[in-house]
């Protein structure tokens, strides 16, 4: 299989359509949704992997900065859904050249933002292994029936982007700076989601981890529609090509209804309008009237 | 450091205790437990990893026995606090040598077993890496404050074990036969684990995963007390130190209270009592009245 769309779709049919019993929404957004008996309060459900040598460094990223994005990555996704984190577990598979001030400092990481984002790590699993690689499952919840889809724009929606793209992959690229610090921590977007949902009322909504070109390509392809688009705000020396398929941002694309209007800033971050959702093929993405390939970050391209 | 215990503590230390917000049980349990807002039911939270020459190799398992077995871990833990499982997610971290055929065993034989106990797969995350491995979330409810802990043993409760033990470890020394069968396609003991939570009023409870050893230890310093015990049934063929250290057979150990007693068998497994809770320092145990050494397995032992 060629990418990991495909392969998600393949693990999706085999695991056919969830059932009763309080799922939702199974695989195919951010996260999962769980419905309690009796709860007025619907549960995301999200997991994320950060692997030595394909996420991250041992000799370029401090064990902070792994423990912190770890965790951001999954609350970036509670985020895109409108949801407040409730609790995350943590499994942990520790090479051999990890220490006890290694493990320490990656809990240390990932426990500073979860005292900022206010959820508790309540469980895990640790074992040995040969690399590095952790496994982060984080919780939140909303009001039942409230969630942000990926599937909910409609043609004449105007599509927007939260804050200015590419400045991660610019900071992989150089190694160090602003941008580099962005890359090594980004900030998940909660409070945004939160007032996208709640105040705002955008009809579908998605973190930006693969690059735009894939996510908004993921949108579409969940909403059955067509979308065309302009440049996106540059992060400062970031390429447009490392705003476009970059990856690794952690801003919330979103849409909202045509007769609804975003404000231009949320608590000191921008919200550009980028462009507007379209009949058409299922998938499409035109970038100034031309195709947009879909070139983000894929771990099954060959 | 040099135990898995002591890197589980030293965790739940700097975790702190779970606060406000729904988490009531976190780190050192079978399962973490959250309380929706408003639901009468509780959810259990269990994560486990399976690691390519960890806990098993690409030359000896086949993808659907991994598959099979990284579900079987985390129901047994749902088994063990007498929940009933709702869903599971499946992070799987693909080495170059599996292919489609590889990932679509490994999923075929979670699914094999997800039927069987009545769960949906709703979500996961897919990621290349060197070596193959996969952390696999199983989320299990029950009514409000009914779930069976490690903790609630007292001085005078009989100890039990279901089953036979040693079977797990046999198979892996013999690499073939029904044992080896035991070792691959462990039967997490859900029916049993709802009898003891409903009807036989256990006082506690875990799944023997790291062996008997190790685990009834971890079950006397959670409940604060010792045991005295003779030797369990053995599996046949095992031997006595298989059946005590040896691991993963998946059964359950049980607590009951003097006052009750539990059947011969329960749906065909056997119900042996193997001794009794005692006033004495937390997580001694003994054997035919000698200290028994804690040697089940432990990834961290040095």
């Amino acid at each position: 299989m060629s990418s990991e769309l495909e392969w998600i779709e393949r693990i999706r049919r085999r695991a056919g359509l969830p059932r009763a019993g309080g799922v939702v929404v199974g695989i195919g957004d951010d996260c999962a949704i769980f419905r309690p008996r009796g709860a007025g309060e619907d549960l995301l459900f999200t997991t994320d992997m950060l692997i030595e040598d394909v996420h991250f460094h041992k000799n370029t990223h401090r064990a902070t900065d792994v423990g912190w994005k770890a965790l951001a990555r999954g609350l970036s996704d509670i985020a895109a859904m409108g949801g407040t984190p409730r609790f995350f577990l943590v499994s942990l598979a520790v090479a051999r050249w990890a220490g006890t001030r290694w493990v320490d400092g990656f809990y240390r990481g990932a426990l500073r933002l979860a005292r900022r984002a206010g959820l508790p790590l309540a469980g895990g699993d640790v074992a040995r292994s040969e690399k590095l690689g952790c496994d982060v499952v984080v919780c939140g919840s909303l009001p039942r029936g409230t969630a942000l889809r990926r599937s909910g724009a409609r043609p004449g929606d105007a599509i927007y982007v939260s804050g200015r793209l590419g400045g991660s992959a610019l900071g992989l690229r150089l190694g160090r700076g602003p941008a580099w610090q962005r890359h090594l921590r980004p900030e998940p977007r909660l409070a945004l989601g939160r007032f996208l949902r709640e105040r705002l009322g955008a009809s579908a909504a998605l973190d930006l981890s693969d690059g735009l070109s894939l996510d908004l390509r993921r949108l579409c392809l969940a909403s059955k529609q067509s979308a065309a688009i302009e440049a996106p705000p540059l992060y400062p020396g970031a390429t447009l090509d490392q705003a476009l398929h970059g990856g690794e941002d952690y801003e919330l694309l979103f849409t909202v209804p045509a007769r609804k209007r975003a404000p231009a800033k949320f608590a000191g971050i921008s919200l550009t309008r980028i462009g507007a959702i379209e009949k058409g093929p299922p998938g499409r993405v035109l970038l100034d009237g031309a195709p947009l390939a879909a070139l983000g970050y894929d771990h099954f391209r060959l």
